[in-house]
Parts: structure tokens; sequence; C-alpha cells
């Protein structure tokens, strides 16, 4: 038997979460750990009580909501994203994982579902790390010692940073954690010993689905991706009095570099590869001075391992390079391999997508998110829903409320699957 | 008679006015209004006071120490520069002109040199406009009824800049100057009434003096000028799953932008031409996320306007043009045209590094300086003393004390002059 999730109930939390953080022109700004975060988890608490879920936190500030299954001996299937957002970003990407799997539990309590397992719907802190980089900070930290050696250190790095007053702001991640409302202790953490597996909801926050006419994609991995620094070393000189010719201007040379790395990418040919130059820093930033100092973002993503090696050998033969007198320096940040999930967990999404008549397909996540982390811990898979657009980190992120029911309504069923499927 | 003024003396001030803003690595950091520029300001008034100057403020901070001439009916004559600072500049930029301003009052009164007018040595008030833009904010002020009207709408700017909180800072223009230390009544400005002449000595913050084996610049104008902003429209998407063919990136367009006006400009091949883009805005300036908004600053000067309405066609070429889908907007800020100094200030100037044996050349300003608007209300030259590799705006600009003692020395033969030639 298939289920479906009430499209009101879901038209209503997506209404309600919307509003915290409400920057009042269509999206949410909603950082970490600052005040609309607690309205939201505020939310999930009040609702979440009311249909007799336990809340639990941990000392991450990550929330658990769970209502019991029939077998008390049976371990957890968990469910969960985040409810932070990115500066001026939309009222989808994050909290309509939470939502879904809000939507699941009320669903169970509701139509009193027969299942085995506990099952707990969950927020993870600090997914987009807006204020407090790097992203997907705390579910990094938490299956940290079942992580392979090669991305080990991009965990390390976000435990670096926690400490760390980036952005010129005043305070750090650790101390707005230490401030939040809602901390609990370090044995609330997720763990093999009481989890068996793991689902998120998201939108797609790509045109793909939308432009095949369909509903929900069946995620079945999560792209392999590397990011890097560009720096580039001028010489600070006056606007009105240093004559071209002798000049080291880091902004110009940032320039050429961006187009001449565009060129030589996408003489690839690769259409499925992106990349992307998000962030730039420019010093001293005077209109009246020739810059000395730029560094730009690159992020780059790829299934295939291959392709992003051929990616990263034009990136390092930047290193060194002069770019109108300027040096140039390449930095590695931090990478991931291409994370492939749960072959059972997939199967258990594609035939409840069938089984409700949904229209899905398969789909790559070009995204990271905090099931790649969790899916060397526990069993892993998610499932998409169709973004308008395929725009996602803005205002404008828009999914249909049918959509997000209709996803949560595929969650829900996996979910049950997946219940039979373990001890 | 030629006089020279104190080697000793000069390198004392310089010595001990780097100290106000001092930040640890060889320059300063010395915003108008801030606690380092009440410093200076302090320093200022001591050493004038202790040779006898009367001390005057007017209502934006400008201050004025005058020692009296024979003639009680004579009007004053006027030496100035600025002491704020850029973000991590150097030791001479503006301070230099105040110190020799000074140095001329002091060697006049040491020496006992005898002169006709009262003498003003001047302090400007935000110049830089480092926190607080545009730049040259009060000398604008000051003279405002007697400028063309091409130039007001510069000036108009600047007086609503004070009003506004830019940078992401919490105070004003308005209020800094309100709590600032020195305050006093606007019947103290510069004015025609009070006022026959005002001289100027700078730092070159170019390598023309230094490539030619000068000392001293005979400054005959300041280049005339154009300011404006480029803005790039795109879409923000995130970067993992939007696909490259559909994207606006607003960054990726800026870059091509800039490349493109730079090939443009230098077609034109006028090497004596400078343009600059100092400044660069980016948003959401995330690394994850596609740029939907950027917008660089482009400053361009040379003394024939012809040329300058030559790269004007071209920047305005790129209005409404696209770059990579992003539309470009080209809006104008501010523009000046070329400024000649007083011809007989300028001979003035020319005689005394004749007299006193100094290395020097004729030579046009490239930097806006507060001379630049003084000379529409009185007569106006500058005096350049040589830069160290040309460098300004940085913690690495020099000047040799002694270039910096025969600099103050031109001024004060050319104030004697000046001195006899008014009436």
């Amino acid at each position: 038997m298939a289920y479906f999730c009430d499209l009101n109930r879901m038209k209503d939390k997506i209404q309600t979460f919307s509003k915290f953080g409400d920057a009042g022109h269509g999206g949410i700004t909603r950082y970490a750990l600052s005040k609309e975060d607690e309205m939201a988890r505020d939310e999930f608490v009040k609702r979440m009580t009311a249909i007799g879920a336990k809340i639990e936190i941990d000392d991450l500030a990550n929330m658990y909501a769970t209502i019991d299954g029939s077998d008390p001996k049976a371990k957890r299937i968990v469910m969960g994203s985040h409810c932070d957002s990115v500066k001026n970003g939309g009222n989808y990407d994050g909290i309509l994982g939470v939502m879904s799997a809000m939507e699941v539990l009320e669903t169970i309590v509701e139509k009193n579902i027969p299942h085995k397992h506990p099952i707990t719907a969950m927020i993870w802190t600090n997914e987009e790390g807006s204020l407090y980089p790097p992203a997907i900070m705390t579910s990094g930290m938490v299956v940290y010692d079942y992580l392979p050696d090669n991305i080990k250190p991009s965990v390390e790095y976000s435990k670096m940073m926690a400490s760390i007053n980036v952005l010129d702001k005043t305070t750090t991640y650790k101390e707005a954690l230490a401030k939040f409302k809602y901390i609990g202790p370090k044995s609330n953490r997720l763990s093999r010993d009481k989890y068996v597996c793991n689902f998120e909801t998201h939108i797609e926050q790509g045109p793909i689905l939308e432009d095949a006419g369909n509903e929900i994609g069946v995620v079945d991995c999560v792209l392999g991706m590397f990011n890097y620094r560009l720096e580039f070393h001028g010489q600070t000189t006056h606007a009105g009095t240093f004559p071209m010719n002798k000049r080291k201007d880091a902004l110009y040379a940032a320039s050429l570099a961006l187009v001449e790395l565009h060129k030589k990418v996408d003489e690839l040919n690769r259409p499925e590869l992106v990349y992307t130059t998000g962030e730039i820093v420019c010093h001293p930033d005077v209109h009246t001075c020739v810059p000395d100092y730029v560094n730009f973002s690159l992020d780059v993503r790829h299934e295939d391992p291959k392709v992003l090696e051929k990616v990263l050998a034009i990136v390092k033969s930047f290193d060194g390079k002069e770019f109108t007198k300027c040096t140039c320096k390449v930095i590695p940040m931090w990478n991931r391999d291409t994370v492939y999930w749960d072959k059972d967990l997939v199967k258990f999404v594609k035939e409840s997508c069938e089984e409700l008549k949904v229209k899905h397909q398969y789909i790559h996540s070009g995204a990271g998110h905090d099931a790649q982390f969790v899916s060397y811990m526990l069993p892993t898979t998610m499932i998409f829903v169709q973004s308008k657009n395929g725009l996602s980190h803005c205002e404008d992120e828009y999914s249909d409320p049918e959509h997000c029911m209709l996803g949560a309504s595929v969650m829900l069923n996996a979910v049950l699957k997946a219940d039979k499927h373990y001890e």
C-alpha cells in the first residue's frame, strides 16, 4: 500500500517557515545559530512535540525528533536536512528536507501507519556555512571517524575554521554555538549504534527535472568536486600618477586569468562539467588605487574523476604563471570524491515513485549535502524535488507545493520499505 | 635672497607624524576624523602654537595656523594639504604638504624673514575619503560657490554622501564630524575676503621625477578625469547544479568586459593615458553561488579632453551590451576638467627652484588634490617632491627627507615672491 502526505499541511509548513528570516522580498536570510534559526527550531519543536515525538539535541545544535516503532530494540531510521540559508536565499533549500521529514512523521502518526523502527526527523546545523564557513560543517564533524583519509582534511579544515573569526564578524562559530538556545550532550549525536539508515529530501537546485517534465529525482550520487583559490600578487600604486606600462594590477591580472581559465576548460568540451568563480577578494579595493592583491574561488564538479583531473591540470598550470606582471598562486582548499548512494535505498525510492505514479528520473546531485558525509556512516540516499527555472541560493528559488508533497510522500514510502528491509 | 628650510626639523616632523596611525609595518592608517587624525592635529596645534601662530578651525574641521605679516590689512597667503590617509597608506601623501607648510612658517619665524601678508598653514579634512567617500570632500564644499556648473554635481554628490552610512560603517561623515575634537564656526572657512593665493606641496605619487633624476616638480596642471561604474546583471544559481550554457555569471561577464576594455583603450595608443579599475563589488560573493551582480570602478585621466572623449566613447559603447548573457550598465559618477595652475605662481615656483639650484622639471598632476578645488576660488599652484619608485597609497611610499626639505624650501621662496607680487 502506498501513502500520500498532506498537501495542505505541507503548504502550511512552507508558509510558516518562510517567515523565519523573511527579507521582505520573497526570500530569506537565515544564518546558522541566528535568531531566525532559533525561530525555525522553535517551530520544529512545537510541531514535533504536538505529534508526540521525543526531542533531542546534540553538542553541535543538531536536533532530532523521534517517534517510537513497534520494536523497542530496533535502530532508528533518520531523515533530515538543514534550516540555515545563504544570504538572500530561498524558502526551499535545506528547509524542504526538514519539512518533508516532519511531514513523514506527521503522516505516519495521523494515519497510524505501522512500522518497526523508531523514525527520526532531523535538523543539521550550519550546512551553508554562510556566516561561519565552510559549508556542510557539523555533519562532517559527526561522522569524522568514518571518513576516508582523503576526505578527513576537509573536516579538519571545518574544525579549524569554527574557531576563526572570519568574514569580519565579531563572533566565531564556536562562540555562537556556546550561546545558542538549543544545545545538548555529545552522546545525542547521530551514530551507528542508534541509527540504521538515512534519507534526505532536497530541491534539485538545477533545471534538469523541469526541462524533462519530471516532478521527482531519484538521486544516485553526489558529484565529485574540488575547490581552489587563485591568488594574484601585484603592487598598489596611485590610479592617477603611475604609468600603465609599469603597473602590476592584480585585478586586471585576475580578470585575464579567469577569462583564460574559462577558455581552456571550455575546450575540454564536457557540457556536464560545472565550474564556478563565486567569490572575489580585492585589496585595497579603493577606486583610486591599483589593486595589489586579488584572490578568487574556483569550484569544479563532475562525476568522473578523470574529467576532474583534466580540469585540475589546467588550474595547476596557472600556478606561478604571470598575468600582466602579477604572479598567480594556486591554493587547494578542499575536495570530495563522487559519492554513490546505497543501492537498496535508491531502489526503494525508485519503487516508491512508481507506486505513487510520480513522474521521475535518475539524477546526480551537483550540490553537496549533509547526506554525502552521513553516507560514510550509514546507508544513505536522497530525493530531489523539481526546482522552478533551476534557480537556487537566491530569492527566486521556488518549488511547487504539490511537488514538495510528492517528495515527502516518496520519502515516506521509501522509509517504510527500509523499515521492512532492515532488522 | 633664497632661503632653505631646516633638514633636521623636517626629519623630526616626518618621524613624529608617522606615529599617528602607525600600522606597525612601515605605513599608517589614519582615517579622517579618527583618533589618529586627532593626534596629528594635536601635534599641528602644539608646533604652530610654539611659534606664535594663531589657530582657527572651521565647521568642517579644516584647521588654519596663521602668523601675522607687516601689513595688518593684507590678505593671507595659504599653504595646505591633508593629514588623512588611505587604508594601509604611507607617511607622505597629504601630510607632507601640511609638514611643509609648518616648516615654511617655522623657518620664517626662526629666521625672522620679513613679509607683508599674514601666512597660513592649513589642514584639509577628509581628502582621501577612505572611510567617508568620496575623496576631496571638504575643499569642494568650501569653494562650492566658485565652481563651474559642470563641476558642481561632484560636490553635490559629496554633500549627499556625507549623510550616508556607506562601507557598512555605523557612523556617517556628518555624525563623525559632530563628535570631532576640532570644530569651529563656518565663518573661519577659507574665503576670497581673507585669502589671496594658495600653495600645496605634495609627493609626486609617480615615477617621473625619479626616472628623470629630478628632485622637485613644478606642477602646471591637474589632469582631467572621469569616473564611472560598470554594472553587470546576471542570475544567481547554484554552483554545483546549474548547467554552464544556461548561466548568467556576472563576475565572468565583468572579467570579459574588463579585458575587452583594456584591449580597446590600449588600441588608442596613448602611453600618457592612465585608467584604473581599483574597486569591485560582487553579490552574493559566495563560492557556491553563481554571482548575479557585479560592479567595478573605472577611473580615467588625461590632460587632453579629446583623448578623454575617445575613452569615454569606448566606455559608453559598453552600456546595454551583453557579456555572457549579462547586461552591462554604464553609470557616470563624476568628472573634472584639466585644471591649469595660476601662471604667476607657477613662475614663482620655477624661479625658486632655479635660485635654490634644485633639480626640477615641469610636470602634470595625475592625482586630484584639494588645490584643484581651491584654484576655482584663489590663484593656486602645487610643488611635487620626488617619490621613490613612484609608489603611493601604500606602505612602501617614501620620499627622501632632503627632497622633502627642498620642497618646503621651494614653497617658502615662492610664497615670499607671492608676498611681494600681491597687494
